[in-house]
């Protein structure tokens, strides 16, 4: 029991890293909390007092992940004064992150309604977040007057579906997981390109015809 | 025997219409050859004439749906000058036979390379057919300055890889099969705001700015 007389920060954090270590080689299903504990010399019991169970640790992994991908956007975001590059950027950006998930086996292909509430809840509120994200940018440029769009949210949710819907195809229509350099270079370059129609579409102006 | 003794084209039409028919009210799974023969007042040795089992029949009855779906695109596509506002047009009658595929089971969330071979290639030959048409719609708006799309056949792909990919994540999030008419005017709505943006991208001047 000795272990449970210290609960820290570090450890919560040490876990949560052994864990993402773990999951990221043998994926969520074919680990056990034990072969975590033991990574970390600790017993089952301690593990537990930080999480409850399997589904609750491969949660904390993921939002970890969310929150590093989320910072290093906005730091991109940040970054750069163009709305118009910024939106691209994004765009390649989120397909590294996509990418980077299904190779781990966080994503598959398949209804979202299979998901797990607890993981679903957690996809929910990263694509919140980005959605606040996006509007950003675009509101931004529609201040600036590079963007004529009347609702910068709407466009926002458009722009993300757009996205999302074209990476689900490409998931959809293969048979394996994993997304290869080529296949990735092949994605992005599709992705990029309609990202670029949809941001000129942004920037239309009637008179200009 | 004698039902052998006489194929013709009408008798064709007619399986395949009575097939459709049973297809739609209780979903192929449901359906037996048997019943279908009955619904004729066919053997079911003339039936396997015409047909060798339920799939074959299963993919006449997709291509008699696609065929007619692609007929009405291309009078819709001939009545009408205005390349922009056709690609509209396309979005939603895209939408509207979508529609009527998920509501008749022929299509459900999941991945295309659960499909059987056989019906696989019939929807990828709908899909060859469908770029050429919107190939054609969006040249026929380059040649005449409305577009400033490079390659027309690359900027079809992407309008219908939007599309499709706008119609898989709505599917992706459902539990329950079949488009209501509420959800539906709320996925044309964002499925032609997309496309009206996506349209802008394909006549946007760099000058105009």
């Amino acid at each position: 029991m000795k272990n449970l007389a210290e609960p820290t920060e570090e450890k919560l954090d040490a876990i949560i890293e052994a864990a993402q270590k773990r999951f990221g080689i043998y994926g969520a299903e074919k680990t056990s909390m034990r072969e975590i504990a033991n990574d970390l010399h600790l017993s089952k019991a301690s593990l537990y007092y930080y999480f409850p169970d399997k589904e609750n640790l491969y949660k904390a992994v993921i939002e970890k992940e969310q929150a590093e991908f989320l910072g290093t956007l906005q730091n991109d975001i940040d970054s750069m004064n163009d709305p118009a590059i910024c939106l691209k950027r994004y765009a390649i950006n989120r397909l590294s992150y996509f990418r980077k998930l299904v190779n781990l086996g966080r994503i598959s292909p398949g209804s979202y309604a299979d998901l797990k509430p607890l993981i679903l809840e957690t996809f929910l509120q990263f694509r919140s977040r980005e959605l606040k994200m996006v509007t950003g940018i675009i509101e931004k440029g529609r201040k600036s007057g590079v963007f004529t769009a009347k609702d910068s949210s709407e466009a926002a949710v458009l722009f993300l579906d757009i996205l999302r819907g074209l990476r689900s195809i490409a998931l959809s229509d293969r048979k394996l997981m994993g997304i290869s350099d080529k296949e990735f270079e092949e994605l992005a370059g599709h992705i990029s390109s309609a990202a670029e129609i949809f941001i000129k579409g942004l920037m239309y102006r009637k008179q200009n015809k």
